[in-house]
């Protein structure tokens, strides 16, 4: 199952995971809710401006990105944790 | 009874139910806010940006879509339930 | 009397009634907010986008349609309990 | 003294009046909060769109309007009750 | 010292004041609220629109306008109690 | 250290102090959040409107201005205790 | 590692730290809030107005910027603390 997300959504694999102790148990991090890197999926279309016309996103399929951890819904597809996101939602391209 | 959404709305049947025990009670899924999954019904003509055009949705009749669960307005029609919720709310098309 | 709506404004006849037991009682119903079917009684002449031109709204008189139980304003013309809301607050026309 | 309103605002002398019995106690009424008819006393040029054009109000001296009860700002001018209001507050005009 | 206000403000002298009894006290008004007659003073450039273009103010200086008494902002310049408000905030000019 | 506002910002050095007594101590003024003057240190090249143009301020370095006490955000450079804020928070110019 | 940042982002690296005693004690500054000195590390293609252009910013690489102490997105890349922020957060440029 394939997604493709709609205008200016852009759907990315997180990188990196939350820390958790063998046991289950949430390892408190002071760095808990900094940025965190993800691959992006799949790139809507892009944002329809006031004058009707689409823009293309700056990003395309395969970059890596930093989002914010708690941008955009979290979608479980195929045993994936994907992020559906607006293109707006991302903070940088990581080269 | 049909429905025709107006300007960007779309109206969904939704594909997951909620999960409910034999007896009725819910069972609690700690997956339960996550998007869920729908077939567009119907949609409306588009959006008309500033400039006064209409723009055609990206969606159409028979797509399968991703909704956030509590998005857009649940109307019962026919027995069925369905979605009236905007474009915009539709987070991706799984193709 | 009757009443001409301003812009985009929709005057509507409620074709669903509140359900009361004999007695006066309210029952209480699990679906009681949901949306309700009315009737169309007159249509402004539509809304000015930001480029100074009116566009006709796409409901017209006797349509019958989906609106939010709470939308709009109340109004109590001639014995008659009507409802001025706005076009984009209709949620689907029914067909 | 008259009043000449600015830009989109409209000038209503309110034609109903809250309910009060001879004693002065005001008298609770279910329907305290439906909108009330209200005369058209002054107009404003009309309200100016992005595009920098002035669009005359659809409603002129002498209508008969529907407001809402706290619509606009109440202004005493000689003795006479008079509620100043944009004209996107105004319902409907009675016809 | 003059003042001159920048785009779509505009500068006003009440023309009314507070009730105050002999002795200082605040007379309770139940119209204390309701909006004040007030001498224009100055006038800014006007309001510029999204397409760029300024728009020059529909009152001038010497204009009586009611304005509401919570409007603007007070400036005490040469011990006369001005108020710097914009031009939307005016709800009519009295002819 | 000399500083170079961006877009609509505007840096201002305030020309009145509060009021403190000898000792300290802040002595209570009723007028103590009336504006307060300052001098026009620095101006950005303009806002950009919509259309993508940008538009030289009203005001230029040397001005007197008007400025809510509470306006902008305060920046110490060089010893000196300076105002950054956009050129809509200047209430007027002191002719 | 480098960052590449999208539209009218700004990427940037303080350049005053919070103070902390040697014991790690961080030591109360009343002027702890005031803005702080950065350098602006890397810049977006810059922001897309209403009528789909985009415009360069008005901040280069190896600028000093004044950057409010709260504003943007904290990222730690390659041990450096770096600041993603929009170019309407950055207060002024230090020439």
């Amino acid at each position: 199952m394939s997604l493709r997300p709609l205008a200016d959504r852009v759907i990315v694999k997180r990188l990196e995971e939350e820390k958790k102790s063998a046991g289950g148990i949430i390892i408190p991090d002071a760095a808990a809710e900094k940025p965190l890197k993800a691959e992006v999926i799949a790139v809507g279309p892009g944002k329809r401006t006031d004058d009707g016309k689409v823009h293309a996103p700056e990003v395309k399929k395969g970059d890596t990105v930093l989002i914010g951890k708690y941008s955009g819904t979290e979608v479980k597809v195929d045993g994936q944790d994907l992020v559906v996101l607006r293109e707006d939602d991302i903070l940088a391209v990581v080269a």
